[in-house]
């Protein structure tokens, strides 16, 4: 009953599920529509794969067609919901996040460490400070972002050299730090201080504040923050005003994740 | 360089695929990690099918092992991701429903229809009403909400009385409607008037207010609502304070939708 699977040596990689993927990914702002020609263009595959493999994706609900184009349907957030609800700490960060934003006036985000990037799991959004839009799910280099250095800051000494061996620190922000040297430095204050205080390194007019979040086992699982424009929080007013609150958010969602009857985040 | 594909007929359904994606969906809050036996129990795979699979999405980032469990990471919320950046709506829309809800101090969120559900697609919280968390993706039935409502008053008359003649009216809250005719009544009242009020059907305490967004073709693509508990929002707040700024809101949606190189919202 396992027909595509039995013509593979057993623990083989399996092709069509890799394939059929990239046909999901390839659908973006720039292509949210597209022709069966140009979905086999976007993802070098023939026209016979693509066809196939657009076709199942119709059958199964992730794509929609009126015969000539083909977009993709909202059923495909279940599978990035998935992974959000298999991850109870967005849900316990929220009403604290939620807290902090009503108390503070200013966007609150959650993220984790994937790679080398974070990616955003949860956010309360006031306002529209940055010119790029952040949504659950969004992905920047985890050097140039408050939330970034913590989880940076926190690795593990091996895994955090790796880091710094193989990363390539562009010029984001008018601040971006330009070496790995200054960066590792910066690491290393991050740790010991326990927070981040970045000032326009993603993009010109943000500062954003960041706190690591611990999990049960003590690991850092996440970090949160505060982010803000420049012109109206100052480096002062940040650790005065924004730095208390935002300490005690983390403590508060770490506190709530200990008696979680299970909580993990991802990698 | 297709050998798994190249085994089956043009056109055919990618077997492998699906079964793929049923392994993502296997994950949930319930299972956030599983052993592979766990998988295969999950999906109805055999062990051998199962481990192809987990290894195939290790492979490609998607799920992590440490030899022994396996969980979804946060790369999976990129496949979503793919459909929300994929559509301009969520987008254009935020930056009016911040503004909304800032203004009446409730929770704005924006949805569309798939199938006989509603699915998130933007949402700006401002406080916990709902014991149920809400999520960008999370599904509700279409009649027990004031959304889905909306979306529905608006079907071509076929569809709606298909779905009108399949729909179980599920008793959610204290008042949800109980007879399609009921429902059919109510859904030529909601078009006829331009937006829904919905008091305590999908939950008790929840009151929610909706209005339909056109897009550029005059189709319905989306719906958006403020939701209030109701010991704070009466029926007659929700109409004299709630309502005038939700139509403008929509409207204003509207109006960018119309100047936007690209929108659409999926099916």
């Amino acid at each position: 009953m396992d027909p595509v699977a039995d013509t593979e040596p057993g623990g083989g990689f399996v092709q069509s599920l890799a394939r059929g993927l990239t046909v999901i990914r390839a659908f973006d702002e720039s292509r949210p529509e597209m022709t069966l020609s140009e979905v086999a263009r976007a993802t070098d595959l023939s026209r016979a794969s693509a066809r196939r493999f657009l076709h199942t994706l119709v059958q199964l609900g992730y794509v929609w067609t009126d015969g000539r184009v083909f977009a993709l349907t909202p059923r495909v957030l279940e599978l990035g919901f998935s992974y959000l609800s298999s991850v109870s700490l967005p849900e316990i960060a929220q009403p604290h996040m939620e807290k902090l934003a009503a108390q503070v006036h200013e966007s609150v985000s959650v993220s984790v460490l994937d790679g080398d990037d974070i990616v955003y799991v949860a956010r309360v959004p006031t306002s529209r400070i940055m010119t790029v839009s952040i949504n659950i799910g969004t992905r920047f280099p985890a050097y140039a972002t408050s939330m970034g250095r913590v989880l940076l800051a926190h690795l593990p000494d091996p895994e955090r050299e790796a880091y710094l061996e193989r990363v390539r620190l562009e010029p984001l922000g008018p601040h971006t730090l330009k070496t790995p040297d200054a960066l590792r430095e910066e690491l290393d204050r991050v740790r010991s201080q326990g927070w981040c205080l970045i000032d326009q390194e993603l993009e010109a007019g943000l500062r954003s504040l960041a706190a690591p979040i611990r999990g049960r086992s003590e690991r850092i699982m996440a970090a949160v923050n505060v982010s803000s424009h420049a012109s109206r929080t100052s480096g002062e007013r940040a650790r005065r005003v924004l730095l208390p609150p935002l300490l005690e958010t983390a403590t508060r969602i770490e506190a709530d994740l200990r008696v979680a009857p299970s909580a993990r985040a991802g990698t």
